[in-house]
C-alpha cells in the first residue's frame, strides 16, 4: 500500500464570487484526493474587502510570510466596489503574484464543441498564453504630481529587464516544444513601444536558436485581437507581456466558452515559493452569495495546481470530469453548488 | 449659381497597399466634389519606407511645416518589414499625430446587415470609439539601458495630463450627447494603471455633471474585450487612452465587418492645425500591389473627412454609396479599383 502524502495549501477565497467558487474547487480537490493517495491541509486566509474594511490592511507583510510556507494556493477572485479600485489589486493579487516571483502566468484556453462560442466559426481552438507575470506597466513604478488639479500629471512606466523577459520566454518555448503543434507567438506592439518591444523580439529571436523546432511568428498586440475572432485556431502558445497578457487572454476566454470556464495559474517555475492558482474571471460582485457563479474555472484552476505538483492522473480526473460534466450541459440553471457536486461526482468516479 | 470653393489635401500614400487605397479615396472623393461646389487640390508627400531607404528620412521638420498649411491630410498607411519596426511609425505616422496635436482619434464601428461578422449574434452594432491620440504610452518617454546585454533594462513611459485627458474626454461627452443613445464608456485599467486610471476616471466623472443626459459607465480594458464579442451592440461612445483605444478599435473592425472597412479620423477639434484621416488597418506588406486591396475603409475615412471640413452631404454621399456597394457584395472577389469604381460611380449618383 501507497503511503498518503500530504500537502499544504493556502486557501484565500477574496471577495464577490470567490468565497463561493472556491468552496466546489476544494470540494472537488478532495474528491479525488483519497484515490490518488494524497490529502490537502488548508489554511484559509481572510483576506480581501471585508478584513480591510475592518482593520485597514490588504496582506501584512507576516501573513505573506505564513502564506510562503504552503505547497501551494488557490485564490477565488479579489476586489469589490465598496474599496477604492486598485487597493485590493494591488495591494493583495498584484503583492502576491510579485512577492512570490509568478512570472509565469499561464492561460490555457479550449473551445469545448458543446459549449457554444459567441464566434459563428471557432475551429479547433486548443492555445495557451503564457503572459509575463512581475513586470510589465504592472509593477506599479507610476505616479502623480499636483493631483485634482489642471495641472495634474500622471504617470505608468512598464519596466522590462532581460532577466525578466528571458526567464518568462524559456519557460513559453519548453511549453511549446512539448505540444505537438509546436508553435510560438510573440504579442506585443514593438512598433510603437519600441524599447520595450524590442527586448521582447530580440529575446525570442535568441532563445528560438535553441529550440529549432519551434514555429515562431510575431503579432502586434491589434493585430492579435483580430486574429483572436477570425482564426483562433492558429494559435499554439503564446507569450506576451503582463498588460497584454491580461488584456488577451480575457478575449481568449470570452472567445472559448466564456469566462466561467478559463483557468489560470500564478507559476513560480522555479520552486522558490508557491504557485497560485485562480480562476481568470473577476470578483462579480453583481451575482456574489447567490450561487448564480459557475464555479468550473476555479475547479479547472484546482486541476493546474495538482498538475504544478505532480499529481498529473488526479488533474486529469478533474479535467475529464469537467469536460464530461461540460458536454451534458443543458442550458438548464444549476447553482454553483450544483454544478461543483456533479463534477466533484464525476471526478471521484 | 454657387461658388466653388477649393480646399487643400496633404496626400501621404504612404507603403503596401497605402497607395492602392489612397488611389480610390481619391477618386470617390472627385466623384462628389463637382457636385457639392467643391474642389481639392492635392499634394501629395513622398513619405515611407521608400523614402526611407533612399534618404533616411522619415518626415524632415520642413515637409512637417509644409503639409500643416493644407485643409486637412488623407494617408494611406505607414509601415514596411524592411525598415526597422518603429520607425515609420514613430518617425512619420505618431510624429504626424503629435504635432499636428490629434488629441480626438475618431473610429466609427457599425455592422452592415449584409457583411458577415465572425460573431454568430452580434447585433445592431454602431458604436464609436474616441481614442486619445497624443498622450499615454505612445509618448515615446521610453528609455533602455545596456540594451543586449543579461543587465538590459527597457522602460515605456505612460505619460496622461489632466489637460489632456479632459480635452478628449469632453469631445467624447459632446459626440454622446449628439447621438440618440447619449451614452459613454469609459474603458482604462485603474484597478492596476491606478495613477493614470484615476486622472481618467475622475475626469469622467467631473465631465459627466455637465452632461447629465449622458449615461457613464466604467470598464477595464480587459472586460471591455469580453463585451465586444459577447454584447457588442452596449455600446454607444467609448473613450479610452491611446494604447486601449489602438487595441480595442482593431477588435472593433474584426467583429463589424473587418478591418476592411474600419475608417478613422485623427482629428484637432481646436482646428490649430489639419486633421487627418487613414484606415484603421495597416500597411499589409503581403499583398501590396496586387489590387486585392479593400479601399473600403479608406474610402470611408474620406467622407469622414468631408464631414470634418463641414461637407456633410457630400460625405453622406459617400457613405450612402458604400452602404449600397456593401449590401450588394456577393463575395466574388473585386480589384481595388473596381471597388473604387464602383463606389465613385453610385456616388456621383
Ligand atoms: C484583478 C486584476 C488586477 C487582474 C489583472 O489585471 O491581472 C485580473 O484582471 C486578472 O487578469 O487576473
Ligand atoms: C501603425 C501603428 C503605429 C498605429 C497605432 O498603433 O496607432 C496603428 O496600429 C493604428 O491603430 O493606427
Amino acid at each position: 500500500m501507497s503511503e498518503t502524502k500530504n500537502f499544504t495549501l493556502a486557501v484565500v477565497p477574496g471577495d464577490g464570487i470567490g468565497p463561493e467558487v472556491t468552496t466546489e474547487a476544494l470540494k472537488v480537490l478532495d474528491a479525488v484526493a483519497a484515490q490518488h493517495g494524497v490529502t490537502f491541509e488548508r489554511t484559509e486566509y481572510d483576506l480581501g474587502a471585508k478584513r480591510w474594511h475592518a482593520t485597514g490592511e490588504t496582506l501584512p507583510d507576516a501573513e505573506l510570510e505564513e502564506i510562503r510556507k504552503h505547497d501551494a494556493i488557490l485564490l477565488g477572485a479579489v476586489g469589490d466596489p465598496s474599496v477604492p479600485s486598485g487597493v485590493l489589486e494591488r495591494g493583495l493579487l498584484l503583492k502576491l503574484r510579485f512577492t512570490l516571483d509568478h512570472y509565469v502566468n499561464l492561460r490555457p484556453s479550449k473551445i469545448y464543441p458543446s459549449v457554444g462560442s459567441p464566434l459563428a466559426n471557432p475551429g479547433e481552438v486548443d492555445f495557451v498564453v503564457v503572459r509575463e507575470g512581475t513586470e510589465g506597466p504592472y509593477v506599479g513604478n507610476g505616479g502623480a504630481l499636483r493631483v485634482g488639479t489642471p495641472a495634474e500629471i500622471a504617470t505608468e512606466v512598464s519596466v522590462n529587464t532581460a532577466y525578466g523577459v528571458e526567464r518568462v520566454v524559456r519557460d513559453a518555448f519548453a511549453r511549446a516544444q512539448a505540444r505537438p503543434r509546436k508553435k510560438l507567438t510573440l504579442v506585443h506592439k514593438n512598433n510603437v513601444l519600441v524599447h520595450a518591444g524590442h527586448l521582447w523580439k530580440r529575446t525570442v529571436d535568441k532563445v528560438a536558436e535553441e529550440f529549432p523546432e519551434i514555429t515562431v511568428d510575431y503579432l502586434h498586440v491589434d493585430a492579435a485581437t483580430i486574429f483572436l475572432v477570425t482564426d483562433p485556431a492558429r494559435f499554439d502558445v503564446i507569450v506576451t507581456d503582463n498588460l497584454f497578457g491580461d488584456i488577451i487572454t480575457d478575449l481568449a476566454a470570452a472567445i472559448s466558452g466564456g469566462i466561467g470556464l478559463a483557468a489560470s495559474g500564478n507559476i513560480n517555475p522555479d520552486r522558490t515559493a508557491p504557485s497560485m492558482f485562480e480562476p481568470v474571471h473577476g470578483s462579480a460582485p453583481d451575482i456574489a452569495g447567490q450561487q448564480k457563479a459557475d464555479p468550473t474555472a476555479a475547479i479547472l484552476s484546482a486541476a493546474l495546481l495538482l498538475e504544478h505538483l505532480g499529481l498529473t492522473e488526479a488533474a486529469r480526473a478533474i479535467e475529464d470530469a469537467v469536460t464530461a460534466d461540460i458536454e451534458e450541459r443543458t442550458g438548464v440553471a444549476r447553482s454553483t453548488a450544483e454544478i461543483g457536486d456533479a463534477i466533484a461526482k464525476r471526478a471521484a468516479g
